[in-house]
């Protein structure tokens, strides 16, 4: 039987049902425990908050498996020599397509004034259709070319726009100007980089359609946050639904949370979830003991 | 040049733009006015609520065009001699499944929380993913077979309900059992008939799994009003998110406007839109000026 030690602790009241389950469905005759003997330890599920730091004990464990996509605060660890691998969850990319598709038809219904109507007001005034509201997308990789099509699928004419040029995306500094143009509603999915940064300020804020509604659940270092409230304080941009930001949680006195312009979510757009990742997990562990490659290891001379 | 009088003075305001416009992309020459002699006029678009009632002067009108589906109040009207169209409008079928869809999100990932938040909680707990949610729809005809597919695409596993037997549909009695026992979020869209009325009442909403969300969409009756304020206090429903009701307006001193656990929307989920219904009034005058069948045309001894 396999000592398998979860070594995340504060993620564990969300694995303790659904990685016993997988690990099971998966065949996997395993021992699941939050604390062990290192010398053991035949696998590890890590996440890089983990109190863990020092991998030199667990001379028998044969891969460490964590449970986020980056590891950019693991990497670098000298003690670990074990084989590392990435979380690539599946459930990620569903997660966003479902939270942009609902915040959108959320902002394109109108759907706050109903939620909240103190006044208890009757006005059967009927929205455009899905078909006459523009949508503008700001990064087509993955995640956003799957927001793309689960959008044009409910009849949303949807404009991408990629930093690089992309066949039936819109690209480069004049093509952005026309992508935001059309954008009554835009989301943003960029990657942070140097060149991402700030990307939304006060002169590209200029270029949207007055009233036009911001979703950002890529990354909250895309949108000058002060700019942002400007832009809302003047009636430029309607409203912002903000899932990521530069510090996270987002702090108390950050004037995010008490403007009335804009909804603040959790950062929890594309977690991963836990339902999903304890396959991709039971997974890795079958292929270590059946002898196959495991999947997402990381080379650590690129460093992921 | 062609008078076509608009005699539905309610709806003159959201039709006064797009109207002109689909019969000018229709290349008809006309002239749309609210007042005419009536033996001048060669169309009337018309709606049951109008002053208009007595046709018997239109002697030239060659057709008169219902902006909406429903006829049933004008097709008795023994001095309507002249052609009468029903609305059949592609709009109607896209708003629902915005609506469903839209709503159906909504509750999915939780919104409302996120929305009104006043105590800036940072909470960030992620709901499960859309193929972990039991959808079930109550009424599988064009509407209903039209939001099955849209959430089906997002993953949902959407359980089907319709009176008569229908392949991939469940049915019947013990077939409503199964139907709601499965429904996280419940959708309401048959018709009022004498058979579906209170359709929804205490013993079959007990058949939900506890915290179910109802959407309802359809008809107000579907529902028995008493026993859904009786489920919400007593944790049976989540919560209700209604469209349609008995009375419309709904009556400001009715329960389900101070309901935390209700959401009003004012009969807005499949209304006729103008944008699109213009379009079906300017291609039957089109066809009736090039001599070819009207569009919907009533048959006056079936009544519809």
């Amino acid at each position: 039987m396999l000592t398998v030690l979860f070594a995340a602790p504060s993620l564990w009241p969300e694995y303790q049902e659904p990685l016993p389950r997988a690990l099971a469905e998966a065949g996997i005759d395993a021992r699941l425990v939050t604390k062990a003997a290192p010398e053991a330890v035949d696998y590890i599920v890590y996440a890089p908050s983990s109190p863990l730091q020092d991998f030199t004990p667990y001379t028998r464990t044969k891969a460490v498996l964590n449970l986020w996509a980056g590891v950019e605060r693991i990497v670098g660890n000298p003690t670990l020599t074990q084989p590392l691998c990435r979380m690539v969850d599946p459930g990620l990319t569903e997660g966003m397509v479902e939270w942009v598709t609902g915040h959108t038809l959320r902002h394109h219904l109108g759907m706050d004034r109903h939620i909240v109507n103190p006044g208890h007001v009757w006005d059967p005034a009927c929205p455009p259709l899905a078909r006459e509201r523009g949508v503008t997308i700001l990064g087509m990789g993955a995640l956003g070319a799957a927001c793309a099509a689960a959008l044009r699928a409910l009849n949303f004419p949807v404009t991408g726009w990629s930093r690089t040029a992309k066949p039936g995306c819109l690209h480069g500094e004049e093509g952005l100007r026309e992508a935001l143009a059309r954008a009554e509603i835009l989301v943003t999915l960029l990657p942070k980089t140097p060149e991402t940064e700030n990307l939304l300020n006060g002169r590209t804020l200029a270029m949207l359609p007055r009233g036009a509604v911001i979703l950002n659940p890529g990354r909250g270092a895309l949108i000058d946050d002060a700019a942002l409230i400007a832009a809302l304080d003047a009636g430029q941009v309607g409203h912002a639904t903000l899932d990521v930001f530069r510090i996270e949680p987002l702090p108390q006195d950050h004037p995010f949370w008490s403007h009335p312009g804009v909804t603040v979510t959790p950062h929890i757009a594309a977690d991963t979830r836990a339902s999903t990742a304890a396959h991709v997990i039971a997974e890795n562990i079958r292929r270590g003991e059946a002898g196959e490659p495991f999947l997402h290891l990381v080379d650590r001379t690129r460093g992921y």
